[in-house]
């Protein structure tokens, strides 16, 4: 027998390897400087807040048993709930009922894509977005169009051509500080969706993980409160981007009439998760100041972006690389013009310069379309100092690149 | 527009709410002793060493970052492959590239699913099964063929009966102390179904979560040994009946030829899961003396079965209950024979004498040909006293019960 010969479409077809992961494991792997994931630093992670916060929960050894509850503790739920509405992003009819406590955004996107694509479904996304949720889409058979952003969101007149010929299941968007193109898609746009999805009718589902890593203006309103009591959007959240990814403590707030069903669905996949973990997560965020964390948060990024910034532009910019600095989250999308093939340049910056990218490409949806002239540069994890040195390793990569290549 | 008009079949059509559950809360909300949740009793988690081991965990911040490896942190996974083998029950041929970590058993029997299921595929199932991965298999169109088991495992003539009619993708067994019938698959059924699977080319699904409750005779020996180096057999394991469900840590052993596009599905559904808190399990499992602690929790239970036992009968026996005592695991699988609606009497025995059962009509795959008569009682809980307790209120409710309706 080859077991392989009883596999089901999901893996023979529809399932890749993650570009992301392939490169932090090179990037490991050749201990190079990480611009690859997307993930904050270790050395801003609350510690020991968190330490003490697992000593609280472990008090309460039941909280080891089975937690009945699909979609997590109730006092986690509730504060969710409460945060979000002071926030003004979250209509006052939600409450914790709502709200479904996730491994991480990705197990949200995943119930999603379960509970609503069916095979052969067309999911309207930016183009470019995140791959793993196109990950979790594809998974279920989802055919994907692509719609361009600018700096302001996702470009309605594009989105118009797209849904007056394709009948669209949903529509799956980063809202704020996209990734990867760093755009925040502005009140009026989401207005302007949001009615034609009324007009469509097509679910919206609204990721926005980077929210709170804000550098520079004033916070957007969220589509799930624009939409009120309209039970057109799905919000994802998750504190991996402003405590630590490594706890997989995502959230996703549903409208009232599914949560129970979601509920169910979550149960079919996973039972529950670990509730000493969600409870401690809810003491970490009920002893922390998250104005001062926040604050702290910004400051610490907004020096690497700055560093990272000025080191492209003295090492980079000669080379031909453009981009708009971002206003907030952890990316900047940069574009060489004659780079013919991004997937080989980032393998060739690891292992000749030492320092890692995600290649753009891999943010298409559609491979034909893709740009191959695209990088993805996280400063995330770089210090300033590092980050001045990733930017110098960088502009020798690409010069190098450029000449071996005669490009 | 109304959300639910856009979810999808898995949703609308296939999953439903777990019985188990729904016990585990009405028992809680009328505070009842609980025979329902087949969960062990909280004051044998070893919380010290668990608190002990996370504090470790947390010594390296690095381990709250995303972690690349979707399928787990390699250390909890080489320690996994080593035990195995040591207990004989894992050929020499694997390593910790075929282990897999998941949320518990379900995150395992979901993936199964997810990998191998296509809408319609045939499962051939125990009858009666654990519900739950009824639900996994069910939520992506799998149909159930069951296969009556006695107290030496699924009876092979009926197998061969459904397999000369249909087509099956895989067999779905609980080969120790299966849950709810308390049967374990002698060795030479096993030696039999594999012959089977080798025949009409099916795989075969060996859960095995209460292995080390075991409190008379010796170990049997597993499928995936037995198979060596033929790849028929996925192994699903789980510390959450030994050391603590809410930790949530299962594994899952497949052949290496299909590991990497397990863990690539795995990613697609979650990135990863916490890598602290499996770095926790491993340091955990490292300092336990897991011999002594095994014999520690055999002992617990062996009391818990024997008092549960005594008092039903003397309590439920002139009811007519009847059972066979289960040589491990956590049920005691009972009929009484005049009993018609096992649902309803669960819910009369929470609401008139509070105690919880589980209805055992829910572990059949087919409703029409569910035996409404049997119930599911859970010893692993309930402390002697209680237990003797809960039989006396389980004697009582049938007695009201019956004198009731009339029986």
């Amino acid at each position: 027998m080859d077991i392989r010969s009883l596999l089901g479409k999901r893996v023979t077809e529809r399932i890749k390897p993650s570009t992301i992961t392939e490169m932090m494991i090179l990037v490991k792997k050749h201990n190079a400087i990480s611009l690859t994931a997307g993930e904050p630093s270790s050395d801003v992670y609350p510690v020991e807040a968190l330490r003490e916060a697992v000593e609280k929960a472990l008090a309460d050894p039941g909280l080891l048993s089975y937690y009945p509850l699909s979609v997590g503790i109730v006092e986690l739920r509730d504060w969710i709930a409460r945060w979000m509405k002071k926030d003004g992003i979250l209509p006052e009819g939600y409450s914790e009922e709502s709200v479904i406590l996730t491994n991480g955004s990705q197990d949200g996107l995943n119930l999603v894509s379960e509970a609503f694509v069916e095979a052969g479904d067309t999911i309207l996304v930016e183009n470019p977005t995140y791959p793993e949720a196109l990950l979790a889409f594809g998974k279920e058979g989802a055919r994907f169009a692509g719609v361009p952003v600018d700096k302001d969101g996702p470009i309605v007149e594009e989105m118009e051509k797209v849904l007056s010929k394709d009948k669209v299941k949903m529509f799956y968007t980063i809202v704020n500080f996209q990734n990867p193109s760093g755009c925040v898609t502005s009140e009026r746009r989401k207005r302007q969706i949001l009615e034609l999805a009324r007009r469509y009718n097509f679910l919206i589902i609204e990721d926005d993980p980077y929210r709170y890593l804000r550098y520079e203006g004033n916070h957007e309103g969220s589509y799930i409160k624009m939409a009120q009591e309209e039970d057109m959007v799905i919000y994802l959240g998750s504190f991996s981007k402003i405590i630590a990814p490594g706890i997989r403590c995502g959230f996703m707030v549903v409208p009232s009439k599914i949560a129970s069903q979601m509920g169910e669905l979550a149960l079919a996949t996973k039972l529950s998760l670990p509730a000493f973990l969600q409870r401690a997560v809810f003491e970490l965020l009920s002893s922390l100041d998250m104005e001062a964390h926040l604050a702290h948060l910004r400051e610490t990024y907004i020096a690497r972006r700055n560093a990272l910034d000025a080191s492209l532009r003295e090492n980079a910019a000669s080379c031909g690389m453009t981009y708009d600095l971002p206003k907030g989250g952890f990316f900047i999308w940069a574009r060489v013009p004659w780079l013919k093939d991004c997937f080989d340049f980032a393998k060739y910056a690891v292992l000749e310069e030492h320092v890692g990218v995600v290649p753009g490409a891999a943010f298409y949806p559609d491979d034909l379309s893709a740009d191959r002239s695209t990088l993805r540069l996280s400063f995330a994890k770089t210090p300033p100092d590092v980050a001045r040195e990733a930017g110098q390793r960088l502009g020798r990569a690409l010069e190098k690149y450029r000449a071996k290549y005669e490009f």
